[in-house]
């Protein structure tokens, strides 16, 4: 399969997950008039009409792959983009990283108020919960049941909170490679390896055919953050749609930072081959998970 | 049953359940030596030795009032009691309440700063989700999903995060009882009303045999409501553990400011006897709520 047709498989998979995460979430955050509207206009600012929807892509294709039914798939693949949307919302925030711009708008603190804008995210937050646990995502309340497990395991104390600390931590600290992957593993690997478990899960894989899908969660989310670091570093503010170099600035310890930009790029790019690798049990079916590994490390946003 | 043995028998109640909940949470939430001990510490300052512990006290006696052993309760009270943690350590930020005491000590941002309780809270949230898809918490996957939904619903948009919205649109709105009403019964009398209903979800009590609990719970959840507002406007700092009349600086429409305390202390003991009421189907075995419909509205903290 050449480039060409493997990016154009990958634009029309995430142009259409795009479109099919945004209507579920209009359809779903409906504005009320009794005074919670300015919380629903705060959630619907943050989780409509931006982001890849990269953790969507992943859980839907994985799903499909093993032959659960799409509509399903996108009602759990906004659950996990609301995990993802409620933590940018809070990682924006003064406090945290101070950021007041997010996919080329004002985030939700700057366009809302702080207040707004942590309640908003913590009902982005709950709203996962309520979304896995519809009938309509899974008539099986075992399938249920271990969505919500997967995705609360990923996104709590031991998974992206616990890693977001540990980023935190590094200001300044002495980390190493070995570190910084681990901070990396739980910040923004565990939440890319729920959605391609969570996929799993819907098809109903056993927990032992899940094996190769982890490996590959695992290598395209250590090649993902490379990719980050390398574009942070060398990156344009107008197309990443959000402040560049701020870690830098902050002496904080990155990829690029530990292995030169050189090596980066060629730890990221063998990393992908390796996620790739993992999926050679597989067919056609999985192409495009194989152009998505290809897609995070030559991204350019 | 006489005035004084509701009260040793309530005493012991949320003695026992108290000492319940801070063991759970302490075996729970280990400190780990990597980078995210801040924020164990974090959550362990916020969950652990505060609070009076309400929530739990209603799930655990209404499980096992229908027949549900307690030790599985017990961890889905900890799941809400979770719930109700985050919401207090969030609503304590600088942005929310602004709020330096909580159970007469600092609050989390105060004792470690608002990144670690924004990511503390966020970390609880995500806990709660955790415990309750534990097959500990229920061998049967309906129930551990049906639980979910029911906290999730609680504390989302609909629920506790969509009160608290409505609370800060209430500075200087124009809010009369009926509005301050719909307020309360999502900010605080969503989580109570899920905590009977989770009791009863845990025991396998089908859903229309619940009506009697769901109106127990709304009742004592505006009389827990107005009778904080009686604490706030008449109450003791040094009992309550925190700061006190902020509501009626900042010109907020209570139900102590709109119906004067006489009248307000008045409709409470009536809505606490309506709560009794609503037990009249049930025998010695829900003393205990009958006990705790008569504390929240004679405590005094």
């Amino acid at each position: 399969m050449g480039l060409v047709l493997a990016d154009d498989l990958l634009g029309r998979g995430l142009q259409r997950i795009q479109g099919e995460i945004d209507q579920a979430f209009d359809a779903i955050l409906q504005v009320s008039e009794d005074g919670r509207q300015r919380l629903l206009m705060a959630m619907r600012h943050a989780a409509i009409g931006g982001g890849k929807r990269v953790r969507p892509l992943l859980l839907v294709t994985t799903a499909e792959m093993y032959g659960a039914a799409r509509p399903a798939a996108v009602r759990a693949a906004c659950a996990i983009e609301a995990i993802h949307v409620y933590s940018l919302v809070h990682d924006d925030l003064p406090c945290m990283d101070d950021d007041a711009m997010r996919h080329g708008r004002p985030t939700v603190h700057k366009a809302f108020d702080e207040a707004t804008a942590v309640l908003a995210g913590d009902a982005l937050h709950a709203l996962a919960f309520e979304l896995l646990t519809d009938p309509a995502t899974s008539s099986d309340p075992f399938v249920r049941s271990e969505l919500v497990r997967c995705l609360a395991i990923a996104s709590g104390a031991g998974g992206m909170a616990g890693g977001q600390m540990m980023d935190i931590a590094a200001e300044g600290a002495d980390f190493d490679v070995r570190a910084v992957t681990r901070l990396q593993q739980l910040k923004t690997g565990a939440l890319l390896g729920a959605a391609v478990e969570m996929g799993a899960i819907l098809a109903r894989v056993p927990e032992e055919g899940r094996a190769h899908l982890r490996a590959y969660a695992r290598d395209i989310g250590l090649a993902f953050q490379i990719a980050d670091d390398l574009l942070d570093h060398e990156g344009n503010e107008a197309k990443a749609g959000k402040a560049l170099r701020k870690d830098a600035d902050k002496g904080k310890a990155t990829f690029v930072s530990l292995m030169g930009p050189e090596k980066a790029r060629e730890q990221a790019r063998a990393l992908s081959e390796q996620a790739i690798g993992h999926l050679q049990g597989h067919g056609r079916e999985a192409d495009l998970l194989r152009a998505l590994a290809r897609f995070v490390v030559e991204r350019e946003n």
